[in-house]
């Protein structure tokens, strides 16, 4: 009998072995979850458990804890698509929970199978509708457009209720991204100083190195705009934007987010799409593929606080580096340019990866004889000063499952608010310029933020 | 011919060997005063230039720039008190300088020699009265009490004009205490959040882990309120609580200054002095001496930018370690408060010896699976970066003084608004309880303060 029991589908995938595995061992050893956890992993080959967890290990580089993961992982044998093979599973895990136990449906495989999935789940009783000890887990992406995004949630409506459900956008469960709202609301000098009065502009920039890295087939098809887009830069943007929420737990937060989403509109000049050098050249990827990997937009949230400040927004591939942060850039004070000091303007950095923290540009007076005034970096690395005790995204977002904690996952309001905003730009942009040098982006760039961000 | 003449009076002191000659040198070698620039040394004894720079260099560890100084520096006999020496230090000055010649003369001599050495200077015609050409320069103390420096200022006018006076503070050459102005006028989320409305209160902390280093005749006449606090605390008070000067030119910045001073109140329960243990054993100390070593006090300052705010001021000697900085300490959020969440709150470091530099406590997540609040510091290390960068006090001084640049000297009125309220305390404390173990004070302090600033 176990207190709790994670059904993987989709147990022989990338995202299982490289997150799910690791983030469920660790919370295992750290006490997390509870002492009787059971993981099943659902797959089409025949392996005993042995076998599977050494093609998992293998699979990324022997790095699992396999003593730990041993006792926890059963392998169980099945056809995910075929509804006459649910009986035996659902016979299964019968005998292995109690009235309490707390189980968990991890959906991680490709969307184009969470209709029938979803209903074999649902139909073979396997889950029932509205019972809050089952909870069934979807990672992104949440369809391709506004049209398909409804048609796979009302499809899951259909069989769970929205309490069930939780959408995974692991960028939510990030640390920096936890700690924006403790930087806004736990900051006094932050607090005062959150609106079009003293914000200047934001930058929300999510850049990558890597190419597709084999994932043509899903990737030509979707783009960066909605591939990070809408996903996580959109989360960032609105958890930076939002008015205070009532409280800081999930629905009202969430509330205060969506209305983000409703008052973003975007600067039709601003748009700038690019496509990498060599990306004709990736395996499955036709030779006239007009899908952009860099993408740039301006945005501006139309609400009281931040009417007027524009939101920078630039994701792609194939990048100088991969980093992803947030600069709240400020106003220069009324000294400055009123004694004609050097306008260079105070800079909070909120970095997410590849190291989380906190970085403040301040004015100062340039050390030595000379009255001038230079920019220098304060800074605080979350990473650096918790070796070993940081939490994996995954890890927070398993747990805050267990737990019934809504906050770090996307509601569908959230996803159909930011469907709308990527489907107008889509719809603008019919026919868009794709960049073939990302080195001709720099100057267009340049020219709409004033300054270089790439 | 000469383009600068720095005329040292007390030349074979401490003041002399330890800061202003080390200063003249490095100016000179960075090419900071004119190629053309003489050091003319006076003392009592009978030197060669070549003995004079020995017995200097050997006083501070063989540690002066002798290749420099030996072309700059020509000892001078003459005993300063007496009037009928004069003309030949004047005769000799003359065959040294031309019409646009700069004139420094430096009093580094005991406050009690100023009205003699002064009238000496002005009926030798040394210095004429309104030449701006000329400088005279003082080291504090100026005068031990209102009236004494009211006496001393007078004799000051008798023979020269304001705009020829340099009251030197040498905490005012430091390089943190510059940077107040920008730290305050060049960053919006400060300059935004500088009053009593954000402001919780300001701790001004100037400790010590010396004694008296045989300075027993001076300090036990004096002691930590007047040789400290009257001075450079109430000199950093007023950089911090000053109101948006017109200009960030030197008058206008006093005129604000002064108007701090002007409604500086201080707490009447909050005074606390302390002696250390063994200051009786101290060469030359009476046995019952009541000199406070150690002086705490809570000030307001009644304008409305500050009403309200507690200025904590504390100096001391021989305590645990060397360090001058300002905190600042800023309100909680209103979130903290009702989201019960932690009240830790928003600090600015502005740290002023050993190390200069700014520093600010943030709050942010707990890293890992909590969702709590803890401090984090963001730190900026002025001298860290700027290794043999960084001016001392005294080089920025003199350079400044020859410039004819008065924002790091204190005017009259900033002086006798310090001294009345120094002597208001004074007057209150007629016989102040001394604690005679520093141990004594800790729990006092807290209880004024909340925390602990010692």
């Amino acid at each position: 009998m176990n207190d709790l029991i994670i059904v993987i589908f989709g147990a022989t995938g990338d995202l299982t072995s490289r997150k799910l595995l690791p983030a469920i061992s660790r919370l295992y050893v750290e006490k997390q979850i509870p002492e009787k956890t059971k993981v099943i992993a659902l797959g089409r080959r025949s392996y005993t458990n042995e076998e599977y967890l050494n093609v998992m290990n293998e699979a990324v580089k022997l790095s699992l804890d396999l003593k730990t993961l041993e006792n926890l992982v059963s392998y169980f044998q099945i056809e995910i698509t075929k509804r006459e093979e649910y009986p035996s599973l659902v016979e299964t895990l019968r005998g292995m929970k109690h009235e309490n136990t707390r189980e968990l449906y991890y959906l991680a495989i490709g969307p184009e199978l969470f209709p029938v999935v979803a209903e074999n789940i649902n139909l073979s009783h396997l889950v029932t509708q509205g019972n809050m000890q089952q909870s069934i887990i979807f990672e992104k992406p949440f369809g391709h457009d506004l049209t398909s995004a409804k048609m796979t949630n009302e499809m899951l409506w259909q069989y769970f209720d929205e309490k069930q459900i939780y959408r995974i956008d692991h960028y939510l469960g990030k640390e920096m991204i936890q700690n924006i709202m403790m930087v806004r609301f736990a900051n006094r000098i932050f607090e005062d100083s959150w609106h079009n009065r003293t914000i200047k502009n934001v930058k929300i920039i999510a850049k990558e190195t890597d190419g597709i890295l084999g994932r043509a087939g899903y990737y030509d098809q979707s783009g960066a705009l909605k591939d990070m887009v809408q996903s996580h830069l959109l989360q960032m943007l609105s958890l930076i934007a939002m008015e205070v929420p009532l409280t800081y737990h999930s629905e009202d937060v969430k509330n205060e987010k969506v209305k983000v989403l409703e008052h973003l509109k975007f600067d039709k000049d601003s748009l700038i799409f690019g496509q990498y050098e060599g990306y004709h050249q990736e395996k499955n990827i036709p030779e006239d593929s007009q899908t952009e990997t860099f993408v740039f937009l301006k945005a501006y949230v139309q609400t009281p606080r931040f009417k007027g400040v524009p939101f920078y927004l630039m994701s792609g591939k194939k990048l100088d580096q991969k980093e992803s942060l947030i600069i709240i850039e400020f106003e220069e004070t009324s000294e400055q340019r009123k004694w004609n000091l050097p306008l260079s303007t105070n800079k909070l950095y909120i970095k997410i990866a590849p190291l989380d923290g906190v970085g403040l540009i301040l004015n100062s007076k340039v050390p030595g004889l000379r009255d001038d005034v230079e920019e220098v970096e304060l800074e605080y690395c979350v990473a650096c000063k918790a070796v070993g005790n940081l939490s994996e995204a995954y890890e927070k977002l398993l747990k805050d499952i267990t737990e019934h904690h809504k906050t770090l996952f996307t509601r569908w309001d959230e996803i159909e608010l930011s469907w709308k905003f990527i489907d107008a730009i889509k719809k603008h942009q019919k026919e868009p310029i794709i960049y073939k040098n990302y080195e001709d982006l720099k100057p267009l760039i340049l020219e709409l933020t004033g300054e270089k961000i790439s």
